[in-house]
């Protein structure tokens, strides 16, 4: 068992800016120990008043778009215009890769020595939806820290996206040119949720097929609804390699914040995800007590033969079982 | 509020194969009314030794690829070898496609005047996790009303086909021949689910397409991991205008059905299903008690607008909630 420090020191570190400090919160918020839950519920709860001022970026884009060398070039860029930048990562697939995407940091060897960006690898053994309530903190606290720029990563294949969509302000999708069908058929589903892409490698002679590849990808986006936010989606052709692009995709951004804050649409849409998130935590609450629950514990393995084998319905078997969880609640 | 009939009367209406109270039976096993819900229980308890009995298929294909015509052709043939078919739809879309994708019987006028042919409209008004409750339980019902193939029809979009591919023994994927990216954009995350793929539309000149497809989609299978039945993945062609490819088709799948029989794998995929069922009928359950119990229907408001505005965190909304409803369950 790690030591504690008390909610006050978490507070006050994490609001001072304190590097140290923040990457101990955020651990606290990444762990499932009952204690830590509190401990971070506490934290979170004192900070909270400091947050939802900086810019939520969602980065998006499949495994050797150049996602990493995008981040680091694009954050360097940030903090050269005086940005301090914090870079979390939704990496539900770690599992599988056996490591988290974010894990080797020197992968972003410039910005991790950078003093104004701050690098937080995947948390790792987390379910995607575990991931998700995590980074949501991470962000609160990365905020409270002074960070005013927050990069939130995710690989471009199953849900992350949809998780990093609904945390953000702004989602960008790197593509490449001429990356072929393996690329593109996972386009069409995250097309409708971005608010610029950049075709990446615009760089050592591919500059052309970047051309070709970003007049395509405008003329796709003709053919999808307009965006929620009423503002045009953006294709622009960037290079992570010598940093060009850097500057228009921070004006696209810096644009659309400005617009979307003085029209409204980026308040309202926080307002949205923050009562998704309610939606989300009250599933996952209940699933975790349901699941932690003494009497459920000791049935659930009959329940689960009893349905298995088909003897028992799964209705009447759930039915079952959430009675035992009621009353048993209603003692402790 | 329309009249219920007794338990019993239900229970062998169905296994009688008595289509009126077949469709009365899935219309109870539809109703969200919680006396509904209780009855339907009870029916469900009564036919369940006679289910599991009938091989489950689902198929899907985008709107387009000619699923009803092509379920209409091979439901037939089905009955010409003595079958007795039911069809089943999983239709999440229909909210927004203003209706049903089986609401139009007319669509399969043949099938459904058959006798040995039952179709059922999809449920309106229904989310996705509700439509599979619903479905799995009509499944249900079918099979102990003595029909031995259930298709069910889903459209290829969004998660619905996780959601049939998590109730079928066998998945079909339906496809066109040069139908461009459109299609293929969607292609490769059910590709990874199917147990076969039928290029449909091998009929009016267009057989050198479809068998140029059938080659492409073979070859692309063989870039994607093994099937875990370890049975190989088929490619054929088909017409559900002339009837061509419909005895291959059953072929495949009566070979798959007795191969996955004989080494237990369809058996023990079946029990993986079940479990599976059970425990999206525990999340389903815990969070429609929550939101009927008296006491959060009192405070969620409130809640989210603490939480929708920022003044309180989500973490600490639901807490509060959930132990208003574990509390108020008690009571009760």
């Amino acid at each position: 068992m790690r030591q504690r420090l008390s909610v006050e020191t978490y507070a006050k570190g994490v609001l001072a800016g304190d590097r140290t400090t923040l990457s101990r919160a955020i651990t606290i918020i990444e762990s499932n120990l009952p204690e830590d839950r509190t401990l971070a519920s506490e934290i979170l709860k004192q900070i909270l008043p400091h947050t939802s001022n900086a810019l939520r970026v969602g980065i998006t884009g499949v495994p050797g778009v150049g996602k990493s060398t995008f981040i680091e070039a694009f954050g360097t860029y940030l903090t050269s215009l005086g940005k301090r930048v914090a870079v979390l990562a939704v990496d539900p697939s770690s599992k599988q890769s056996g490591g988290s995407i974010l894990g080797d940091k020197t992968r972003m060897e410039t910005l991790a020595r950078n003093p104004n960006a701050y690098i937080r690898p995947t948390p790792t053994n987390l379910s995607l939806g575990g991931v998700a309530r995590h980074t949501r903190e991470a962000i609160l606290l990365c905020e409270a820290a002074g960070y005013d720029m927050i990069l939130v990563e995710t690989v471009g294949v199953g849900q992350s996206e949809t998780l990093v969509k609904g945390m953000t302000d702004f989602f960008l999708l790197l593509m490449l040119a001429g990356a072929g069908d393996e690329l593109q058929g996972i386009k069409k589903g995250i097309m409708e949720m971005v608010d610029a892409i950049a075709v990446n490698k615009a760089d050592h002679g591919n500059e052309q097929a970047v051309a070709k590849a970003v007049a395509e990808y405008r003329q796709a986006l003709h053919l999808l609804p307009e965006n929620p936010s009423k503002i045009a989606v953006q294709v622009v052709p960037c290079s992570a390699m010598d940093g060009t692009g850097m500057e228009t995709i921070w004006n696209i951004i810096s644009n659309y914040y400005a617009q979307t804050s003085a029209n409204g649409y980026l308040q309202e849409n926080r307002r949205l995800q923050r009562v998704d998130w309610l939606r989300e935590q009250i599933r996952h609450s209940l699933e975790d007590q349901f699941y932690a629950n003494e009497l459920v514990r000791k049935h659930i393995a009959s329940a689960d033969e009893a349905v298995r084998y088909g003897e028992k319905l799964p209705g009447e078997a759930a039915a079952e079982l959430i009675n035992l969880f009621l009353s048993n609640s209603a003692k402790s």
